[in-house]
Formats: C-alpha cells, sequence, structure tokens
C-alpha cells in the first residue's frame, strides 16, 4: 500500500495551456496529447525551458520565463504570458498534494511550440500554439550525479564565433526543440569515454555544453576568487544557473569575469565547471585526455551559492 | 452532397506502424497521437522524408527509403524494414479508396522518432521508437506554384565546407526533424522579399536550399547540356529528385556533374533550378540582387524527365 502511494506520488504530473485554460490544465502525460502535424513534433519548431524547484519553490523562475520569452521572440513563436506558465506550474504542484505529497524536488519543463500549421489554436496571438508544462520528481540517479567529477570531450560546434551575430536564421542563443544534434553530440561523447560535452567554435572559442553553461575558477594575483564564463556574442544560450551564481558569488566577494575564452584558459583555470538548472554544478576532472583538479569543499560552495534564491542579475540585461 | 464527399475525400489519412501492426493502422490524424515525452516532439529527435506519389504510385519510393534509413542510421534510431513503411502506405491509399477516391497527387510524409525517453515502444528494435505516415492531397496553391519562377537570397548555413567531415555529430545529411533553422530561414526569406534559399558554407561554398536541392543548367565548349548540382561532401542531403532527373537526364544525352560550387557559378550558369519532391522543379529568376535567365521550356522539360520513372541512380551510390 504505501508503495503504491510512493508510486502514485511520484509520477509526472502535466498541465497545458489553451485559451479555455489561460490557468492550465491537467492532462494524463501517459495519453497522447499531440498530434502528428504540431510543427513542434515534426518541424523541432518550437522552444522550452528546463526548471528546478525546491519544495514547490521554482528556483529563478523569472530568468527562465524571461529566457523562454526570448527564444519565442527568437523563433518568432508567440506564447501565453509569463502569468500563464506562472498558473501552470501552480497547478501542477496542487494537483501532487492533491495526490498525496508534492515531492522535494522537481524538473519542470516548460515547452511552447508553433501548432498545427493554418490551423491556429486561438485567434488570440498569446494561445495560438501548443502549450504546457510537465512536472517530474528528481530521480535519485540524478541527485546521486550532482557535484560528482566528469570527464567532458571539446567538440567543434561547427560554427565561428561570428556566426551568431551575422546569421540570425542560424537560431544561435535561442533554446528551440531543434536538440538533435545536442543529444548526439552526448551520445558521441558516451560512446567516446565522457559524461559530457563543451562545445568550441570552429575558430577555437569555448562555447557552452549542450545541457550546460560553462564556469571557470581562477584566482587573481591579488587573491581574489574570480569566476568567468564565455561571452554572449557567440550565440550560446544565457545561462540561468550561471546567472544566479554570479549574483551570490558577487554578493560573497567574488571577481566576476565573461569570455572570451579558449580551451587553453580552460586548461590553465584552478577549476573547471558546468552549470545546469536541475544538476546544479559539475566539476570537469578530465577535459579530453587533460587532467583537472577537483576541489569538493568549492563544488559544495558553488552548490550552496545557488540555494541563496537571490533575484537573479539575469544574463540578458 | 457533392461538396461534402469531396471534403471527406481531400482530407489527410494517417497511418502509424507499431509492433503490433507492422503494416500499419489507420488513425485520425485530428486527435492528439503523440505524448508530450515523445523525444521527437521535445527534442527534435527523428527522421523523415516527403514523398510525392502520383494516381497511387509513390515516385522514386526506393530513394525514398534508403534516404530515410540512412538519416536514422546517422542519429542512430531504429526504425522498421522498408516493407512496414510500403505497407503503410499502401493502407493510406486503400483507406482513401473505401472513403471514395484516391485523389491524384499526394503528399506523403513517413517520420519515425526516438519515441519516450526510457519506455521503448517494442522490445524489437524495429519497432521500439514511434513511426507514422501522413498522406494529404497536395493542394491546389502548390500545384499552382510548380515549374514558376522564384527569388532566391543566398543564406549563411554558419557551417564552412569540411564541418560535415570533421564532426559527425552534427547529424549533417542527415534529414532530421529538428528543422526550426530551416523554417527560421524561410520565414527570413519571406521577410526580405525573397521565396525561397540557397545555402552557402561559411567559406563560400553552395550547398542546399532549406526544402530542396540545387541544379544548375551550362552548356559546354561542344554545344552539349550539363547538369550539375554540390557535392555531397559538404554534408548536404543527397537529393532523391535531383537523384531522378540526373537519371532520366542522362539516358536522354545530357552531360552530369557534380559540384563543388560558389555563388558565382550560379550566376555564370545558363539556368538555375531548385529540385524538390512535390514542388518539382522551381527555375529560380532572381538570386539577391541579380536577375537569371527563365527558359519556361526547359523547366518542361526537366519535370518531364521527373516523369519517366526510371529507377534513380541513388545518389549515395
Amino acid at each position: 500500500m504505501a508503495e503504491h502511494f510512493h508510486e502514485d506520488s511520484v509520477a509526472a504530473v502535466a498541465v497545458r495551456i489553451d485559451v479555455e485554460h489561460p490557468d492550465g490544465l491537467i492532462f494524463d502525460p501517459h495519453q497522447p496529447q499531440l498530434r502528428v502535424t504540431d510543427l513542434g513534433a515534426v518541424r523541432g519548431d518550437g522552444v522550452f525551458e528546463t526548471m528546478y524547484a525546491v519544495e514547490g519553490r521554482v528556483r529563478k523562475i523569472e530568468a527562465h520565463l524571461e529566457r523562454l520569452a526570448r527564444s519565442a521572440d527568437i523563433l518568432d513563436i508567440s506564447i501565453p504570458p509569463a502569468q500563464s506558465w506562472r498558473a501552470a506550474v501552480e497547478l501542477g504542484f496542487e494537483e501532487y498534494r492533491t495526490r498525496g505529497a508534492l515531492p522535494d524536488e522537481l524538473t519542470i519543463k516548460l515547452v511552447a511550440t508553433r501548432g498545427v500549421e493554418g490551423e491556429p489554436a486561438s485567434d488570440d496571438p498569446a494561445f495560438a500554439g501548443t502549450y504546457w508544462a510537465l512536472l517530474s520528481p528528481v530521480t535519485e540517479a540524478m541527485r546521486a550525479t550532482r557535484g560528482q567529477p566528469v570527464g567532458v570531450t571539446l567538440l567543434d560546434r561547427g560554427y565561428d564565433s561570428t556566426a551568431a551575430e551575422r546569421a540570425p536564421w542560424l537560431l544561435l542563443g535561442a533554446k528551440s526543440l531543434s536538440y538533435a544534434v545536442n543529444m548526439a553530440s552526448l551520445r558521441w561523447a558516451r560512446q567516446h569515454g565522457f559524461d559530457d560535452v563543451i562545445y568550441t567554435t570552429s575558430d577555437g572559442q569555448v562555447l557552452e555544453g549542450p545541457t550546460s553553461t560553462v564556469l571557470i575558477v581562477t584566482r587573481g594575483a591579488n587573491g581574489a576568487r574570480r569566476l568567468t564564463t564565455p561571452v554572449l556574442e557567440t550565440g550560446i544560450l544565457p545561462g540561468t544557473t550561471q546567472g544566479a551564481i554570479f549574483t551570490a558569488a558577487e554578493k560573497a566577494g567574488w571577481e566576476l569575469g565573461y569570455g572570451p575564452l579558449t580551451p587553453q584558459d580552460l586548461l590553465d583555470a584552478d577549476h573547471l565547471f558546468l552549470a545546469s538548472s536541475v544538476r546544479l554544478v559539475s566539476p570537469v576532472a578530465r577535459l579530453d585526455d587533460a587532467e583537472l583538479a577537483v576541489d569538493d569543499e568549492l563544488t559544495a560552495e558553488l552548490i550552496d551559492l545557488l540555494a541563496e534564491d537571490l533575484p537573479v542579475n539575469h544574463p540578458l540585461d
């Protein structure tokens, strides 16, 4: 009985948003919900965010909703107002409570697609596409990897560092559903004995991971500790987790810096990390053939910074 | 009554393929069919083909099925055997006949996704993902554009001409569902007064259109007519329509050539065309600021070559 309850309480909860349900409507994610003509499903033509909630509070939700809106703007997809997304997430929390218990930690995915070609779901542009939130408990496996050292391979993203500025149609800087390359890069890494990937430009600049932001820690001549992340002009996503760490670190006396960074900068740094919303912070112990120093206390310190829940200096500001 | 019949007969027909229905099962494409956890829907993690059928015969189906299998192989997605796809298409035709009439011309989209993460649809790898065929009548609007001159803008695809060979994780050469950039490029073109796009590499080679293959016609010193298309090594899709034209053209005495091509080669050619399965052949009348010569007889001749229904010299051979 207890086990059955457990099983129910850890199932995923899904909430759709449409013009008749601007504050969300619960649906069963095990049942089909999307038509095969939805452009999200057949063209990767949509945007998403992956958020992290602890005890019913979504971390840095403003930064995620701003980035979702920015991605949608880049793809020219209209999406519901922030209030709808917030209400849908709250409805998801409420559904868990009704079922018995809200899991301590949830991954929350927000997705917006362009909808079905030629058949807007509503005359109201804010609700013309397909929109949903999917809440699922953070697995034990995911929790266990947090803060653990990872081996990373550098992979060429194909673009040079000026592509984002000269070719806006490439959608660099938008978190779109067209993620097949990111998934293929991770498969490639795993097939070659690595846990993760850091992309570089074809002209040798460091970009980001397929699902994470790159951070390095260095110590300046004056002994001050410094956090540095690559510049956004190369077309990387503005990292919400990196933004939250920066905000809290600055308050704690760290110096902050923004690239450009080269692979040599990563090797020369005291420490290298990947930051992402649910996995939080992963120290890189190996970058291709090079072993890197890992400092468990520093990793814990960065993870603690994320728990401070300060208003994020949004990276888009 | 006649109109009602007409409306029914022109609706789309959808056929899914799964381990229990390896020869297909009809479903209503207006009803939801995909879960929101399907990796095709949320990661663009799948592959597709768009085919063209005339009077119940799919043109160059072997070339499409081979390319689908090749794309799936690049993405490491297992798909049903060719026999299943053929049977599903036949079932779709039969459904139209049952409803009253098989439309003269159909667009047939084949889609295969990786399926739901961690929940293979079957233990049989060939049926572990999500698979369907969607048949829909070719619209009057589409028919009307066939053979009509188009204005095209050259857009930088971001990659250089060696990216495909050095970075297989970029999935160049696979027809994946991650098509947001292709769609954005077409929107960009239309916003700037063009009908279509030809991509170039960052180092100035001609690639392909977002949904078409580039062909040029030149006349050699000996007066022989020559068809040339870009080389595949740059990571473009092997064009099934280009392949069919080449097969028939060679039989009709044309010379054939394979790039590399530069934008200047396009301007210097006697004629420039975009080839695709349903739109067939479109002469390019304007390439950015340059006016190009259009020859209606030549366009008609190339379209006629496509009707010959010869076994295609498959471009992958």
